[in-house]
């Protein structure tokens, strides 16, 4: 498989997910991943999250921003992994950007909650795993 | 929901699981993701795992045993990290434990084949996660 076909098979598999996993390192330098709606992709370059101010992962990204995204689809043994790091964005075009119906259920106060933040993924590299196969690409 | 709920809930949904993530940390100190068939798990303690000896998580694991594993049941959006170390081994008692039916396919020389690992993690402690809210219990 070239580059540019498991670009394009890792891009359409980001796409069509609607969850991701998201790895962080934590304050004892061990690895955490936890499952998240991701609720846009720009190709696989940016991906963004929403998440309550007040959880865990936010002290852990200020501590250190390098993390992961990991999209899978286990029907078909296929997966990929990008590597980047997160910026936590709390600044009004991010907020109304990432805000769908029925938020109010996590961020009472609305769009402007403070406890209401997005996390912004951006991709330096990614790894297409396929039938036991990888391989890399450069974003 | 007290501690001994969330580890009831936990140990079942692990148990239940075919497929964990595993989380390590790269050379470049980037948290790395990938699904992986869980061989065995004895509780929320140890957790078994096989893998090709020549894939990219082996010299991770031996630069930095930090590992977390991730079970996840996105139905009922329900996941439990355990968080602990990895050890790698190739002893005759571990890769007899861990062979299964077909395996040759992936390690053609068998049982014995240098390409044939496990992994071993080892938890310390786990977050249960549920509707939102995260409990926390040592292992």
């Amino acid at each position: 498989m070239t580059n540019q076909e498991a670009f394009d098979h890792a891009l359409a598999l980001a796409t069509r997910s609607n969850i991701a996993m998201l790895g962080t390192v934590d304050d004892n330098g061990h690895p955490n991943i936890r499952a998240m709606i991701k609720m846009e992709n720009q190709g696989l370059k940016e991906i963004r999250f929403t998440t309550n101010t007040s959880s865990r992962k936010i002290p852990q990204l200020k501590n250190n921003p390098k993390a992961c995204v990991y999209f899978v689809d286990l029907d078909k043994w296929m997966g990929i992994m990008l590597i980047g790091t997160v910026d936590i964005l709390q600044d009004s075009e991010s907020r109304h950007r990432c805000w769908r119906e029925g938020f109010e259920k996590y961020y009472p106060q609305g769009v402007h909650d403070p406890d209401y933040s997005v996390l912004r993924f951006t991709a330096r590299k990614g790894q297409y795993y396929h039938s036991l196969k990888v391989t890399d690409f450069e974003l």
